[in-house]
């Protein structure tokens, strides 16, 4: 893509271009060239947004809640943008088809801007793509970001550690709350729903996340307790009717009081820049020496005998930080 | 640790002490410094082993597949390796025990050695260490080496890609056969195994994955079919009954001879290899940079404006690669 192209579809985006800010996402989900000029360009205006993970197991209604928040913050005035990201086994299509289709109503709102990410890349390529386009959603001015996963895979723990507040979304069946423990759920959570409350088993699904919240509050050291503590709320909702969304609705709000009141917000977001730093030049090492290897035959050599097992991976890694490989590699 | 004694150990293991292996797995686990020379040292030892992984829900059944596999393999005068990769969530002390408890019968067996990763390590740590730990199994001379993992995060996918033959195990509850295709377990099996295979279901649950499996195959591109493709087995068993074991012990020989035969096994060693070193080569960047941070004031002032969100991480590890900080990180 030509650099003036680039240069105005920025400015479109600037301009308030939903179009332009969907080419930009198109852009950044393939991981080009442009990325750096992308996120270069947009880093002055990013801030604003207050970003708001969506975790849980599948059927848990995630997407429901996401769709009924978007109504109340859009009822506030608010602008909204929404990411999902979605298994991409070319088999899934009927249920995501359907779970799209439910948002249906703000396709058409001009104040909330809707984006899947189909695509699972490899070496966190996903996570990388999902930080860019909720970056962008924030240069776009968005108030709200809301960002749904599935599961507690590598990426999406990534991806909810990118987020303010993460409200982990269960559903009264036996066994989960076994299972959120296993799943390391409890560390990342700010705000507990269980969903579909009106089925058998939800009330003892709140009472027993109450105990193991409690569990984790009495195992904290003593020396933690002087700063102010932010008390997880476990709340019922039933979202595609609509019950308890205005309650989770104010839990968030008073979750990201609760941060900016502490300087916990900038705390965390500082953390998270910092990480994101080291992660791309993580990926850029990788990167630079992939494409090196076809161009320099020292180093093929090096990745030819690694892989007939005659030098083991962690000596050559060795060999290749003492190299100049790393530096001879062109503009990433 | 002194090199003296590292040598000590690693002479200890070669003839075969099981002191010595366990202690050698726990500095591994460590990521120490001396992992590199332990990883050197059993380079030429390595590629004896046939190395299993067995993944699916919590409450499959793993453990006791793992436990009736190897019952069957020392049946067959074959040593084996047993990792088991628990969650590390304090709260699950009770049920991991419980499985632990179960392989108590090999506990006394002088050709089993059962090791559980305990830690949940950030930034690939723990997929790291288990590939470390499989290796000081393999070479330590056990013919087989089973790894057990739980769900499918990317911890978990690294580690099966990392192993020779991938088991899939699910139970026939409802809606199984959606998260199989969802969790991507469809592009990682090798064997499929219906555990619990006496419960309702079971049937409905095998013919499922037997269609979407000829539906995988019937998407095939017309060219690839013309090298010999395993064809990938849907096993029925009731692993605490020791049903159907016997029959999964022989796909799993079927697949590795499947493997050697076509060249496949080396084919895929290869690339093992040489993904391994990429990934190293990752870590040690980031473990540089981050010891570089306490010594190097201008890193530091790099990382700070970054922090405070006045350089945009992509520029910064743009510049960061084009430093000399990178190379002038000590020995790691």
């Amino acid at each position: 893509m030509a650099r003036q192209t680039l240069s105005q579809l920025l400015e479109n985006m600037g301009s308030g271009s939903a179009v332009a800010l969907a080419r930009l996402m198109t852009l950044v989900e393939r991981e080009g060239r442009e990325v750096g000029r992308i996120l270069e360009a947009i880093a002055p205006q990013l801030g604003h947004a207050f970003t708001i993970g969506v975790t849980g197991p599948p059927g848990a209604g995630k997407s429901s809640l996401v769709d009924g928040l978007t109504t109340l913050m859009r009822a506030a005035h608010k602008t909204v943008g929404v990411v999902a990201i979605d298994p991409s086994s070319p088999f899934s299509g009927g249920a995501l088809l359907g779970d799209r289709i439910r948002m249906g109503q703000h396709y058409l709102d001009k104040g909330v801007f809707i984006r899947s990410m189909a695509t699972r890349g490899s070496h966190g390529g996903l996570a990388r793509a999902t930080l860019d386009v909720m970056k962008l959603l924030d240069a776009f001015r968005c108030d709200y970001v809301l960002v749904e996963t599935v599961g507690v895979g590598q990426t999406e723990l990534d991806v909810m550690r990118a987020t303010d507040t993460v409200i982990v979304t269960l559903v009264p069946e036996a066994g989960d709350s076994v299972q959120v423990m296993k799943a390391g759920l409890m560390e990342i959570a700010d705000i507990f729903v269980v969903n579909k409350a009106d089925r058998d088993g939800a009330q003892r699904m709140m009472t027993d996340l109450s105990l193991m919240l409690e569990l984790k509050y009495s195992n904290r050291p003593a020396g933690q307790t002087a700063a102010p503590q932010w008390k997880i709320p476990v709340l019922a909702t039933q979202a595609i009717n609509n019950v308890g969304l205005p309650e989770l609705f104010e839990a968030l709000e008073s979750h990201h009081q609760f941060l900016a009141d502490g300087g916990e917000l900038e705390r965390r977001r500082t953390t998270r820049r910092q990480e994101e730093l080291l992660a791309r030049v993580e990926y850029a090492v990788r990167r630079r020496l992939t494409d090196q290897l076809e161009l320099d035959p020292a180093l093929a050599r090096l990745f030819e005998e690694v892989g007939a097992g005659r030098l083991d991976p962690h000596s050559a890694s060795e060999q290749v930080l003492r190299s100049e490989f790393l530096k001879n590699g062109g503009e990433l």
